[in-house]
């Protein structure tokens, strides 16, 4: 018998699907009747100019679902016990990409992608991420807190917690322990799953399609994100090394309007600048005239050399109540347990309290409780000390590194505290190459196009100081230069 | 000196605030200078017509906001350094509910929130909600796989995950334990904080506002308030005793061409149907005509009675790859972990955990590697079989307390299994009514109106079994039985 199929060669679906799907589809139309018999494998190939492997494959697949037989010396027929199973004839396999929402609600930076798959690379020098050296996790506190939880007889670690949180750990983060905690109360604080979905919350209850943020440039891809996955338009405000340019801003907000401004003042990432305290009272002091909600981004104050704090919180020194919070312990403890908060006024807590439940219904209990068993036995002061120490450690790690292999072919500026390097190359290098070349060598980073909207970043890119070891920081810094000098003399 | 200052009684803002928000505006925009002199309380409560107190109360918080200073023997004062700190004039405190988005992504059913509030309280028998029992966890595995874990030297527990769950997880979902995987391959499931983040994944995905979804009449309203939340617009199927009316389903599906399916085909929540194996494939062979995409929820599978599981999962017997399955392990476990999973063609998995990203960046790294290690060491398939055990005996002392108090007053159909009664109640009889009364008697119950849009549940409602122990479900129904005669006899 012959066929009537044909194959599409420009389509981005396999000939191999193409024919399964073709011979499923005439099996369940009844176009071939149950005991028919099918064309060998070396004709049908003939007749549509494919290789007979990928028949055999076809073929094979169609047995493995039931819809085909094989008989030694009858050849293949169609499976005669379809019709009994109750299955009617069926249309063709559903293209799912068709019915994705047509405007995708977030798109995902391909660089990040990129980066992502890198960081999969466990034996790479590792620079791209941004997450805490393990070796400075305090492991030995939360196996004592688990143990002590789970062995007292009736545990509270695997209930069901109310959508804003633990109430105990709310109490706990508004005491103390929290550099922005301004006499709040449990109801003006919530726990978020990591500060990402303090964003996205964030995102989903003030912004409409085409509502104007302003971020700094550069700033957080994650908040580029988050924004935009809700069509929001993004107004840039530049940065120097005081941070955030004020003076543009007011410019920015007496033309636009904007609906929010998002901020990272203390040890901003990428960049490492810190808001000075004269800036934060400019900030604040238009957000109140403008009455605009100010998002404070702020994951790595804690993380401060020298004994030199950052100055306080533009949450301590809001007075009108303008500023909306967020932080997390992914910084400062275990990035797996995904517990962050948020502090704004009740209004904005009970509305995004109300929007987690359909997120994850709350923040994993036993994150919660141990976190809050952590504080409560007073350890947090102690490990910051610790973790401190040893960051300002392997910063200056890096920027010996840095002047030694770097000095002639990059520019930076030494961080005052945070977990990142911003590094600018000379003119006519590209980071992103300069990412491909590394990769190769082993060593991952992080193009500054992730940070800017565009390719505007292609000059910059990002080292994380706090996972790498000192050891692996020279070995590393070293390959950079060496790869930059390289790429140069081309 | 007199105050221009007046206050509205109509105001939803309270006296204290007005007064006070009016006063530190002033102080702001210079109305009132650096050492300027307050009225007496006394005389600006009279002025106001306010009590004396409250005076009191907005100086003494302006005091400690530094906007007044009190000086004994020369009253209160504007604080002179004011101007000195850098902060300008501000406006009135921003109206924070005037700038969330304007058509509410997320509407929080007041009835859910009443019920939430309602099994706040302990000391309540409750029937209300649906989780499992905590004295079935098993807590001392879960220890022991916590406590090895931690002590091993360096840990897994705390790192950061790929967004789509923790491989060693995704790989033992495919290979067993779960009743729908069908030849999946970790490319085809994902790990969720939960299935209501799989619903939510899925809405925002798929739904575009307007966009039609079907769901069963009654359903969980979880996922009524997943779609609403991106303004989709909802479609209701009838149920009967062995589930949806598929008859139905397809005359809906031939006039309105809906975007998605939802439904729950094993021991329905709230009704407990099951879908009959015949309308299972009925349903699948609707879908395939049409190609809509059917979301399958299945919390409650494996909680089956009499040794009676329900007929295979839609994702099972779905030869064309139209089913989005999504599951849980808070009805088997432990609700606290936050840890479900979802499975579906690998392009939809991978544009819904890029989706996560936004949401938490990955579900919590402790839950899923001790549920890992727990399926890893073989101990789910006993458990199930305990907690069938222990379910299928509080069911049939449900079944008996509904026998001896309530036969004249309900109608129910015995459950085969999941974890609900649905009741029906007599004529003239409204289950939010009931849920009031019943609350005053320390007996909790959830309306049937949460299932159904607008009141179309008010005759019905729904029962927990696994919570509460088997005492107090003979006492909870005996005070059902004797609320409704009391509320018929009026």
């Amino acid at each position: 018998m012959d066929l009537e199929l044909s194959v599409d060669r420009e389509s981005r679906v396999s000939l191999h699907e193409q024919i399964k799907t073709r011979i499923a589809g005439m099996i369940y139309e009844g176009v071939l009747p149950a005991g028919k018999k099918l064309p060998p494998t070396r004709a049908l190939a003939k007749s549509l100019g494919v290789n007979r492997s990928t028949i055999v494959a076809v073929y094979e697949d169609l047995i493995a679902d039931d819809l085909l037989t094989a008989r030694v010396g009858s050849g293949t027929t169609v499976a005669s016990r379809l019709e009994k199973s109750g299955f009617l004839p069926a249309r063709l396999p559903l293209n799912w990409t068709d019915i994705f929402t047509v405007t995708p609600r977030f798109e995902m930076n391909s660089l990040i992608r990129d980066t992502m798959a890198v960081c999969a690379h466990p034996e790479l020098i590792m620079f791209a991420n941004g997450i805490p050296s393990p070796r400075l996790y305090p492991e030995e506190d939360f196996r004592r807190i688990f143990n002590d939880e789970l062995i007292s007889g009736r545990s509270k670690l695997f209930d069901l917690l109310p959508s804003g949180g633990y109430p105990p750990l709310l109490e706990l983060l508004t005491a103390k322990s929290v550099r922005a905690a301004n006499s709040t109360t449990v109801d003006e604080i919530m726990i978020t799953s990591g500060s990402i979905q303090g964003l996205t919350l964030i995102s989903r209850t003030f912004l409409e399609p085409g509502d104007l943020v302003v971020v700094e440039n550069p700033t957080f891809f994650g908040a580029l994100q988050s924004f935009t996955a809700v069509k929001a338009r993004l107004l840039f405000v530049p940065t120097d090394k005081d941070g955030m340019r004020v003076d543009v801003l007011e410019q920015i907000i007496s033309r636009h309007h904007p609906k929010l401004i998002y901020t990272i003042p203390s040890f901003q990432n990428p960049s490492g600048y810190v808001l000075s305290l004269e800036r934060r009272k400019q900030l604040l002091n238009l957000v109140h005239r403008f009455s605009i909600p100010l998002v404070e981004d702020d994951p790595y104050s804690e993380i401060y050399f020298s004994n030199q704090p950052p100055p306080p919180a533009l949450k301590r020194l809001d007075r009108f109540n303008h500023v909306i919070y967020i932080s997390t312990f992914s910084k400062i403890l275990f990035p797996g347990l995904r517990v962050g908060w948020l502090q704004a006024p009740r209004t904005v807590i009970e509305r995004l309290s109300q929007a987690k439940v359909l997120y994850d219904l709350h923040t994993n209990t036993p994150g919660q409780i141990a976190i809050q068993r952590y504080l409560a036995l007073g350890r947090m002061e102690k490990h910051l000390q610790t973790i401190r120490a040893a960051y300002a450690e392997k910063m200056a790690a890096m920027e010996e590194a840095l002047q030694t292999h770097c000095s002639s072919c990059l520019e930076w500026r030494q961080p005052s505290g945070g977990y990142y390097f911003w590094c600018r190359l000379p003119q006519g290098l590209n980071s992103r190459d300069l990412m491909a070349a590394l990769f190769r060598e082993g060593v991952a980073i992080l193009p500054g196009e992730a940070f800017y909207p565009g390719s505007e970043g292609g000059s910059w890119f990002r080292l994380n100081f706090t996972f790498p070891d000192s050891e692996q920081i020279e070995k590393g810094v070293a390959i950079i230069g060496r790869t930059i000098n390289r790429l140069s003399s081309r």
